[in-house]
């Protein structure tokens, strides 16, 4: 049996134990970090704008969540996505909600001129950073369906530069010229929170120590995908064990128990 | 047999999903969200004062926790429960520590005249809160029985004209007229963080499809009673096992497995 | 059999259950106040700058992790360093990435006026602070042996009059004069997000109720080291199983399940 593409990206990060700096929420930054550490990556949160930028120079690669703003978040995220532009880090946006609330959109929007390296999100917050009319979002979950937002999503990534994925029952990666599939999961990744914050950080530590962002992105959420289908075989699990089955899984997959 | 009285209300929140807009505490925000999703709910946490007052606009039932505040934190809170009470919106405030903290208990006092739906909290908060002598409590916990505080919780729900929920071994919830009693649940619920704090998020999301705000706010405190004592039931759990449990439960109980 | 050391003190945290004021990082705030309950303390996070210091000198021990800073957060951490050590309040710094970011590594060095009780770090942080050349660390991992660092340990706890533990393979803890050792655990604990930072919780959870700073720094490692080894027993757990079962076995081991 041909071992599936991702092997070779996992065994990298896990070998590698790339330093993935996440500028992220409130709400997901505990599961993040102990996804990035089950497949081997080292996390590190840092959100005040004194540190931002010293520490994405130094990282594998960076992430930013919109999730919960801040003031100071803000201006740390900023920061990063600078410096990591700068200093030639790979760095993932998350632009979570956005095309929801205004100040976010065009935060969001800012800090495109940062050159991202991946853009990750749902079908809603995709087609409105690519400017479709009529795709505002309902909070944080996707009001849009992720094959809808395929030309959109190439446009983004043709005009942003970055690689676009785009979460949903199915996802697609783009970087504006070809698209791959990537199917499997289970609707169990919705009911637990974070599973798709998890996935941009894991971007991260994949764009760290893959040199082709498509790549890294596609392996990235193929590792994911197989790890949520294979955390919710046998006895149908709830959210609680499910979360924490997705946690052993990725660590098996990356061969860490 | 009869069903519960609570079926019909959770029923109504695992197929509308409403959104619930938390602006929650760091300890706690990852177990609120995952309560949320367990029973249907859509949760979403933005906690940024440029942001909070349009989200609670478009939410369907918004938390207001005040466990670890921020300068910004408490202006996105009070932009939100006057957007919450101005678009006619249900909104939950949880008056973390109230009692035995200056600041926060004159703040809570302000963020009453945005007319709160529903408030919950332990006896020591409420007591404090309805300006009763000598309750001020320790911390997050409270030195005061629940039953202890049946009429200052009278008092607070006339004087303020929210529901008042108060948290003990037995629940209180009282209009200012009745007093509904919820038994139940199990003191491992005191052993794992954030299950008072989830429970206010749960009555934000049952009072945003429930219209009479009493029978939302008994109805989530007796499924989460219910959850609680069926995730205790069998070899006795210790606390870490047991907040997956409570998880699962709340799945099984909104049929979500 | 003889009962090992800590028996006394973890009962005295179990019965007394002092209140821990934790300022500490939004990755880990959640797991920290689940590890304090687990064993009998009563968790409490509070972290605005308005609040913190009547918090600190109400408290039984004050931890102060720099994990996520924010300018508010560093307020609020010098006033409570502050209010606890005139209160006469046990209090713990966990200078998280210290000597890797320069910004961070000042205001610990700030926070050293305030007299820390305990001071717990890995071997790079513990170097960094005690001055020693060369032992910059790579974010929130160390990159020194902590067997390395004993001597630099010694110096601080010498100039500083903490109690100071260097986390490793093996901790060692050190008042600038004797140095013990704590064995145990398992590889596992380095595989969820937090378990370093619960520690700090944990030491100043012992501190509130333990007289000799020493004795309950050692205490409290050893409570962790045993609980870590019991928790990996058995079919190799994956590491979020494993999360689950240390809060468990820290219960069990307090006599409260």
């Amino acid at each position: 049996m041909t071992p599936p593409h991702w092997t070779g990206s996992l065994q990298a990060v896990s070998e590698g134990s790339p330093l993935v700096h996440c500028l992220t929420n409130i709400v997901v930054a505990g599961f993040t970090a102990n996804v990035l550490l089950a497949i081997g990556a080292s996390p590190a949160m840092v959100e005040n704008a004194e540190e931002s930028a010293d520490f994405a120079a130094i990282a594998g690669g960076v992430l930013v969540n919109l999730g919960t703003l801040s003031a100071e978040r803000e201006r740390a995220m900023t920061s990063a996505a600078a410096a990591a532009h700068k200093a030639g880090r790979p760095w993932v946006l998350d632009p979570v909600a956005v095309g929801a609330l205004a100040h976010r959109t065009s935060f969001a929007a800012d800090l495109l001129d940062h050159a991202p390296t991946v853009i990750r999100g749902n079908a809603s917050e995709i087609a409105s950073l690519a400017g479709m009319a009529g795709a505002a979002g309902r909070g944080v979950d996707s009001s849009v369906a992720s094959d809808r937002v395929i030309e959109p999503a190439k446009a983004l990534a043709a005009d942003s530069g970055a690689v676009v994925a785009v979460s949903g029952a199915v996802d697609y990666v783009t970087d504006g010229t070809r698209v791959v599939d990537v199917p499997g999961g289970d609707i169990l990744m919705t009911r637990v929170t974070g599973v798709g914050c998890a996935l941009g950080a894991m971007m991260a530590a994949f764009a760290a120590v893959v040199h082709d962002p498509l790549q890294a992105t596609v392996d990235a959420s193929a590792v994911l995908a197989e790890a949520g289908a294979l955390a919710a075989r046998g006895p149908r699990p709830g959210p609680g064990t499910y979360a924490v089955r997705l946690i052993d899984t990725l660590a098996d997959l990356a061969g860490r128990r």
